[in-house]
Formats: structure tokens, sequence, C-alpha cells
């Protein structure tokens, strides 16, 4: 089955919106097994969009309409597409009540309910989220079409809840990815590594970078979702042989998300002293629904003065080494276990840039340490390569501090040989 | 000038990439007034890539092609696209020189070297981060091709360095638009507020929702850039006047951006004390390079026993109003105050959710207070309307936080009549 895709909007050819629609229904058709051919855009002209849609109903199967669906006058794909398809708009009542029950008003206004006209004989996705709803039917020359909504939260949901359902009646096989989630090696050195793996076809292996991270996907076919899913254990298997324990997760995404679960496992709690990366592990740990059970406190020290009144940073550590140094990570780390009482503590200090580097201590020097009262690791990011951005040395700096509790919790060495970092 | 954009990759027919370059792009010469007509995404196979350039070369002025210009087998671009314009591709003897100096390498690799060859009589877009060169040309007919690599971080700088420059030289006008970013009233109703300036055709206004904010864009177009900007300064006075202290900034585009200047500029310190923010309100004061020099330290604290030991927020506060309440929030920015010398402290706390609503005190309810030593204000966001996410929640209160004291700083009302927050 070929497929393509439509965005319409002016907004998207003006680049003031970034077309994610297209990226997550591209997604769920990989999921179905359907090979996406074409994805277009279209401003909010009948003309040219009467063009485009005419060009995808006769060469594709399958055509998805994103956008364009809205009470306003340069709404146009419903009854640009539906005269394309040969069909007429018909009133759906359901859909209006829908909206009158949305506004919570008993007679909505002539545009709102433009709206609940649809392709005569489709069938309705109703839209959970939003005013909208979409719809799916098929052209006379039998090509299947499509119709979601443009912003992307009334989109994706409409789309797994009722688009795929629909699509997936039709298909005779399943595809089932497992995401392979890696931290402390590259890209392209685990691309090596696997280089033999690479030219499977059932199940497929493919690379992905991920911001510091990467991840090995692995993609299998079959009649059935089991099905496919056995086929992709053995090669899941031997991944994970290969690379041990910088394998951090099979389809858990985040190492917060993965954090947090072993420490509810475990019954264990995390605090955190953080002076370059400014809060953005306390913001990420949080970032994950219930971490309350398990994160009591954390403290953002970026000035000298602030490192001894609040984690007992010795003065003299400061003077001696001072503040971006592997005593001074150390003495953070130690410090926060002791005033927070928690069972793990970590520490970050470093220069995230753009300024403030010298040759000494280069923007991208980074020391992580974590304690547990009794014992401390620490680990140093070195800049290594072409010039990081402050985001990505902060970015990396939390994912390692998380890399680091993640190997502490699961009984492994706290401190690996990360690439780009020295062992400390 | 009509263009169109081609964007080549299977990656991007996979949904396993989104397709930012073409927002990039469309930005770019919507800034130089050209009109993007098409944008549309080929995957890595040679028919469909020359069918889509072909039908581009015959019916745009400008066509713009990103993505498969580097050394692999399936980068298909340069390759397709200079046989449809009836070009030959020859080696560039300076781009060659410069691959081999990114590899520090004599004799690269026949692939890498295969990125020096470029159509006859192009204008070569070198390629500051990274080895795949750009490029200009004209087609047989006339039409305009640039051709720029995939990765954002190598198109970008060529894009705005190399190829708009190329533009410009053959454009009469220039388009420039100025941002006004809005706190504290939603796009609707300011869309409402403006709706008889938005008839105008030069300048023209035309409003955008940001995550928890709004924005106005005024853009004119004029022979110079100095005229283009003084068309936009009347439309401007007057948005300013309809909005007063709800406008922000004029193109600064963030609030932490915007209270980190000013914060500099009166030489104070903030210092914040949050609690479901969970550091996400330090992590974006942070974000700003420079901001050691107004921001020492922040606390997160999440249990009531780190409010008591690190803010000082007395027990009966926390046991008569509970953890979230007015009381706490002022209790919470009082107590960082003292406890960091600073001339202002925010304290943050509230319900993020998902989970720990209950009717008093629901999913969405979040007191925000601003200190300086002598004087407290404290705003109340209640949940209107539908369900927001966690994420959405601590966003939105971090911004409020950030306006509050962009207020103090400002020597204006701290607390505003904000919309969807209930005075206090």
């Amino acid at each position: 089955m070929n497929a393509e895709i439509i965005s319409v909007g002016t907004e998207l050819l003006l680049g003031q919106v970034v077309n994610t629609d297209a990226a997550i229904v591209a997604q769920a058709l990989s999921g179905l097994g359907i090979n996406l051919l074409y994805s277009a855009v279209v401003g909010d002209n009948a003309d040219r969009l009467r063009h485009a849609v005419d060009t995808a109903i006769s060469r594709s199967d399958l055509l998805i309409m994103t956008g364009g669906l809205g009470p306003t006058t340069d709404d146009l794909t419903k009854e640009t597409t539906a005269a394309a398809a040969g069909k007429k708009l018909v009133l759906h009542e359901e859909s209006l009540r829908r909206i009158e029950n949305y506004f919570n008003e008993k007679h909505v206004s002539e545009n709102q309910a433009k709206q609940a006209w649809l392709p005569e004989g489709c069938t309705v996705l109703q839209n959970d989220n939003g005013t909208a709803p979409g719809c799916a039917f098929q052209a006379e020359n039998g090509c299947t079409i499509i119709m979601l909504p443009g912003p992307p939260s009334e989109l994706t949901p409409m789309l797994h809840n009722y688009a795929v359902p629909y699509l997936a009646k039709g298909q005779e096989a399943v595809i089932v990815s497992h995401n392979i989630h890696i931290y402390g090696r590259g890209e392209a050195p685990v691309a090596q590594m696997m280089d033999d793996l690479m030219d499977g076809e059932n199940p497929t292996l493919a690379p992905y970078a991920k911001e510091g991270e990467c991840l090995l996907r692995v993609t299998a076919k079959a009649p059935t979702a089991q099905e496919a899913d056995r086929m992709c254990q053995p090669l899941i298997e031997e991944i994970r042989r290969r690379l041990g324990d910088f394998v951090y997760s099979i389809d858990i995404g985040t190492l917060e998300e993965l954090v947090v679960a072993q420490l509810q496992k475990q019954g264990k709690k995390l605090a955190c002293a953080e002076s370059c990366t400014g809060g953005l592990l306390a913001k990420r740990i949080t970032d994950v629904p219930g971490s309350s059970s398990v994160f009591d406190m954390g403290c953002v020290t970026y000035a000298n003065a602030a490192k001894e009144a609040l984690l007992g940073v010795p003065q003299e550590i400061l003077a001696q080494h001072g503040a971006v140094s592997e005593e001074t990570a150390r003495a953070m780390a130690e410090g926060i276990v002791k005033r927070s009482g928690a069972h793990i503590g970590v520490g970050i200090t470093g220069i995230a840039g753009p300024d403030g580097g010298t040759e000494e201590k280069p923007v991208g020097l980074i020391y992580i340490a974590l304690s547990d009262g009794k014992e401390t690791w620490v680990t140093k990011r070195s800049p290594i390569g072409r010039t990081k951005s402050r985001a990505w040395h902060r970015h990396c700096a939390a994912s390692q501090a998380l890399d680091m509790v993640r190997r502490y919790l699961g009984g492994m060495p706290v401190v690996a040989d990360y690439a780009n970092t020295k062992q400390k």
C-alpha cells in the first residue's frame, strides 16, 4: 500500500510552524507497514490544493490530509478534497452536538457548525480534544482518504485512537519496533559494532543519534504483533550482549523515567546539588509524574558562598581547587546527602559556556559526583572535538549524572569508561 | 518570485526526523519577500526525486533542495538535480581541500571526496560546520536552484551566511518583522482587541499563540530595511498603547532573557524557591549565558521537611494552610530572600499533576510569591477550562514568576489581573 501526506496551511509555508504532523503520521504509517512515498505542504489556496489532491488521488492508495478543518474561511481542506473525490458534504448531526457541547451552547455560530459538514458516507473520526472532527472515506477510484485536524494535540490522539485502527483492519502485516537506549557510546562506534547485524531484512536494525545518547531500533514485520515481537528478541539479546551495561533500557525513552522507577522500586531517595546545570537535573527528575516519592530536595548553588552555606563545601577546597574541580563536585555530593538525608546525592560543577572558559579549565569541563554517604564516585567530562552549545553541555552533564545513578541502583560499576569522558 | 522546497531523505518519510529544515528555509524566504508555494518531501529514490525536481524546475523561479548531499550512496540529490537541470558535475578543488582539512587527512576516501563534485559553473556555498558544500546555479530554463545540506546545524549557518545574501542580491524589496511579546493575555482576546488593525496589507499584523503566552507579529515590505522598519513603528506604538504593560518585549523572545538583562542593568540578584516547578525556574534563568552575575542560588524543596530546613517555612504554616497555599508561597519567597541575601526572592508551590489533586486543591492550582525582603506579593493560578499537562502547568507557573519579576524591576504593579488567574 502506497501512501502520501498533504499538510495544509500557509503558516507552514511561512515557516512559522514546523510540520510535526507529517512526522507523527509518517511514524504511524511506518508502524502499519504502509509505504509513504510523498509528503507535501500546500498553503491555504484552493487551486493549488485541488491540484495537489488530484495528483495524490490518481497515484496513491492512501492519502492523509492534515490541517485546514477548522471554522475559519481559509480552512479549505474538506471542501476541496471532497470535491476532488467526487463527494458532497452533508451535515453530521452527532458532530454538531459535540461542537455545541464543547462550547456549552445550544446554537453555535455558522463558522463553528461548518466543521460538522463531512463527506457523504464517510467514517467519522471523533475529536476528543477539540471541535473539528476528522473522517475517512473512499474516492471514486478507490483511493482511501483520511482527514485529520492540524493541531498536534488533536491530531495525535485522533490518529492513534481512530485512524490507525481504521487502517489496521485493512492490513495483512503488523510492524513492531523496539528501541534500545544507550548511554556512554556514540552513534558511530555503536553502528560499527553492529555492522554485521545491519543487513537483515526482517527484523531490521537501524542506529539513531539522540542528544548526547544514541539508540538502536529493531523492527520486525509479521502477521501478528506477538509474532513480530518474537522475531525481534534474538537480535535484542545479541545487541545487549555486545553493549553490556551501556544499554540502559528497552523502550523506556528517558534516563529520568528509568531512574525514578528504579528509586521507587528500591524505596530510595535522591537529592542533587547543581552548579553549571542550574536546576536542569532537578527539573528533569521532577518532569516525571510521581517523582515526589523519591525526590525531596535539590540545591542550585551557582555562587561559591551558596556552595558553602547550603552544602557545607569547605572554603579551603574552593580556594585550593576552585569551584570547577573533582574535589568540589565530591564535596557537593557528600554535602547534599548530609543535608537532605537522601540515600544518594549528586553534585555537578563545571563550565557550560559560552564564556568563562580558560586554557586550563575550558568550556565543557564538567565534574559529576555521586555519593551514598559512605563512598563517592566522580566522573569528568572533557570537551572533545567541535564546539558545543551551553544547552548541550548542560543536557549531557545531567544525563551523565542520571546514568551514574542508574548504574549505582543497578549494582553496576558507577564509573563507566564513557566515550568523550576521561575516567577518574 | 515563486519558490518551492524539496527535502530529500527516507528518514523524513519514516517520521524518524521532523522536517525542521523546511521551516528554517521557509522563514528565510519569507524574510526575503519570496513566495513559497510548495514544500515537499521525497525519499532517497532516484526516479521519484527526478520527477519532483523536473516538476519544480518547470513551474517555479527558485527551487531549494535540502539534504542528500552527504558521502553515502543513498545521497542522490546532487546527481539527480544536476541532471534535471542539464548540468555536469565537476570537481571543485577548494571544497576537496576543505574536506581533507576537516578530517586532517591528505587523501580522503572516494565517498568523502564525492561531496566536492558540484554542478559546473555553480556558486559554491561553503560548509563551515561539516563536510558537504552547498551550491547555487541556474537551470537551462532560468530556474535558480540552491542545494543545502540536511543537518540543521550545517544548513542554518550556510543558509544565513551564504544563501540568503546570494538571493538578496536579486530582490527588489526587503521584509522586516517585529515580534511583540505578551504575557498575561491570551491569543483570542488579544486578536479581538486588535481586530481593526488586522486588515492592513503593509504593514501586516498577525497573532500567534506561544506556550502560555502570545505574540503579535508586525511585518512591512519596503525597498530598504530602514524604510520597512520605519513603517512598522506606528503600528507597534498603537499595540503598546492598547496592551499597556502586558507587552513584555519587542523582539526579545523569552521572559528569562529579559529578566536577566533587567537584573544585570540594575545590579540586582534573584533567588528562587521551587516546589511544583522542581527546578524549572532556576533552569530557565540559568539557560541564559551570563546569568551567574545575577543568580547565586535556588532551592528545590519538594518535601515539607525541605521547605522547613532550607527556607525556614514555619511548621505551623504548613500544618495550618498546607504546602499548597498562599501562606506557604509567601514564606518560601521570604525565606529564600533571607537565606540568599538576594534582592528578590520567588516562591512557587502548587499541584502540577497529573495526580495529587483534590476538589479543594485541584491540579493546576499554583501560588507564586515575590518578596523583596520588605514587601511580598502573591498571585494564584487556578485551573480554568480544559485539562492541561504537568509540563504546561510547570512552564506557565515559571513564566508567571518571571513576569512578576519583570514587573517588579520595571516599576509596574507586581500583580496584574492575569487572564486565567485569580488575583490575590
